[in-house]
């Protein structure tokens, strides 16, 4: 289907780089590589190449949510992609599942699980911070996902939700709402809680009585990139050595 | 919901060891911890508890994907999830995309990525050796998604399908694959790779047209897991130290 | 210079499985693959190939620390040369320092540093159990090394020793030991901790005033091995995971 | 013993910043923290604290070897010490062995080598390049370590040395040194190798004949620091991803 003024499109030059910008919005983009007239894309189909007035290629492609995320405006400790894929990997959820989270920040979790639970399912974010909730709000509509709930309310006060398949926290001292999310669980249902130190950890596994909680687990997910060359054959010298500990427990 | 017969379930002792059957199957289950009546398990709630001869408890719950994955018979070199799901966090797979998958194997990855298309997206599973792609039909339906299709073909030979989002090969020579791959995908589409080894990755990139593809990079993804316990916290001794290296590339 | 009776011989096989023995000891070694004469050993330079009565191939040679390591009686949890090395790699130990260390264990790491000062320093070590200390000096005169003390004293009780370069705690509770460590070392001179838990850590960092210490760090030494076949060059599939966190600090 | 002209000194800051010089080279020392007069250190004791004229402290102290290797003129690629004493780990390295080494690089692998044979063993490097055996020279003549020789010849055309310890090697090619090194070695003497990329490790494998070498191994060493304060513990958050393999074998 070709563009049409109002589409996102993302286009990529040779070397990888992206750009992300709405068709309509303006005229041309200006790149380090040159002047890319934008009015020539309308009518095109995604694979598209532009050239600028350097002569240098853009491919203009539809821009995936992982393009979005990498893109919108977001909060400094942002959850990583490599790590929100792991609650993926221990709890399974899919199309259907009903979530809750908190803090919403900059919604790129949020964006992240109601894409996974679409377009059955849903997710309730609690944020007590109103430059949060509207940033992600603004994050949320702008990718046009419609399967969440922002409740301007402190989770640490308690949970409104019932029968809930995953309580996903990243904040400060998850270990404040462990009794909430018990009652907010389905039996079976999952806790997750993303947390930079270790300390926040270990008070976490203190709030978690184990006779009403299993599959208690820690992980760090750590991504190492590779260079492969005609050189040769190496990991990259340098690396993200932490983001933050992943904690799962189970409702029994 | 109450549970009944037919239902699949899964009993947790208090250690977190896991157990799934189908209710009406069979009417014990000889444990360690001794023999669970599974006939007062109809009519019951997700969250009841079972306790056996020996007054152990078990939680009877609805299994998950990551459940039944764990539990369905499997090829010893199953693709694992703290991997899969690295292909979400690379490509933003979800809800209506269409993927091409070599080889079925156990359709461990099928199932996983059938998921997470599901409803609307579907997966075409490649696979030449009738044992696997039966052994895999077997565990997709068992699970109950529909959204797939067993092409009984060499992936090798070329790919049918057309304008797809995403090719993802666990094959030992993927970058025989790669011109199909590209024909295949549209444009912004992915190809995902999955190899043991670093030679396998290195012939991949030599396959790889750099006026062909973007976003060409390989990664490892490394789980690793803590110990947290009133003695102390610290990460697990043992780890597994390798699975494999995750290559990814974009179609221009 | 040929092996004579007293000496100790390492008899390496195919595989690189090693024997340690002392020549005279006995007069065969019987492994899964043959007996071997040892008797013949004596007169024969190092490299000599011994042959079993199964027609298998033992290089024999002189065996290094690394192998007196490898092969002494150790507990269980004595500290790896991985780790150990990381002492030399911060602080620069060589011939000439003077070090105290506790507790000594089975001897390994009293070992591996007076061998890494000798032949002009010394190291002390301080242990309570008569049974490690015991074990300790029947390692280190087996393997020859004299430039050691072991005081059967508390180090959490103070230590005697003053101007000295390097304080090497493997305790539960090294933060017990700080004060005692500034007094004993030289200004420049270092405190070594290795704890398996986190907490130790912190408990360590808890206990050291900054404005009597510099250099105060904490790193994780992983050392991951590789597979290199013909089929392919990979990382080892299990691996090692943790050992422990290796505290350092130096005194101004 | 107090400071006297001509020491090597190192200065080191409330931050742990260090700066090394010798007495007499000049009067003052200026920093961001103040101008330290150095002409009142001598006479000092090890520990002395000089305050500049902003009032900031810095403690004087001996330097190490390390304090040597992080401060001296080195080429960019340096074979870093987390990685270098993996050598002592894997051999045994100590007082009295011979070791032959290429390439010699800014000298610092040369004289981590030398100080750990030291007093009775000898270092003998292979450089080609003048700029880079000058270098050298003047960084191990600057530390003081004798027990070395630099010849300024190609490793690639042969080893002169027998009966050689260790033959240590970070060079472009290291399977083009194997037989020369094999020639060299005593029987159960040790090969290393360091390399950035996997290739080279290869070829390193598939020129060591099974037949003459055992207990071939390839590590990568892998230092995660941590930081530990009031607000929480957690690994830094970029690390040093990869520096090189670390390949070994024995000589039969």
């Amino acid at each position: 289907m070709p563009f049409k003024k109002g589409d996102r499109v993302l286009l990529v030059d040779e070397k990888g780089k992206k750009f992300m910008l709405d068709l309509g919005e303006r005229e041309t983009l200006h790149t380090h590589h040159g002047i890319v007239d934008l009015t020539e894309i309308e009518g095109k189909e995604p694979g598209f190449v532009a050239v600028t007035h350097m002569n240098r290629e853009f491919s203009v492609l539809e821009p995936t949510l992982v393009d979005y995320l990498q893109k919108m405006k977001k909060l400094p400790q942002t959850i990583q992609l490599k790590d929100a894929c792991q609650i993926i990997a221990h709890t399974g959820l899919s199309n259907g599942k009903r979530v809750v989270e908190a803090g919403v920040g900059s919604g790129a979790l949020t964006l992240f699980l109601a894409t996974a639970v679409a377009p059955d399912g849903h997710v309730t974010s609690y944020e007590i911070r109103d430059d949060f909730a509207n940033l992600a709000q603004k994050n949320l509509d702008g990718y046009g996902v419609t399967n969440y709930t922002i409740r301007r309310q402190d989770i640490y006060d308690g949970i409104e939700e019932h029968d809930i398949d995953l309580v996903a926290l990243d904040l400060p001292e998850p270990h404040r709402v462990t009794a909430h999310a018990h009652e907010a669980l389905k039996h079976g249902g999952h806790l997750f809680s993303f947390s930079p130190t270790i300390e926040q950890v270990t008070r976490l596994y203190d709030s978690l009585d184990r006779d009403l909680w299993v599959e208690v687990t820690t992980i760090e997910c750590i991504t190492r990139e590779y260079e492969v060359k005609r050189t040769g054959t190496r990991p990259k010298t340098l690396m993200l050595g932490h983001t933050g500990y992943l904690s799962f427990a189970r409702k029994k």
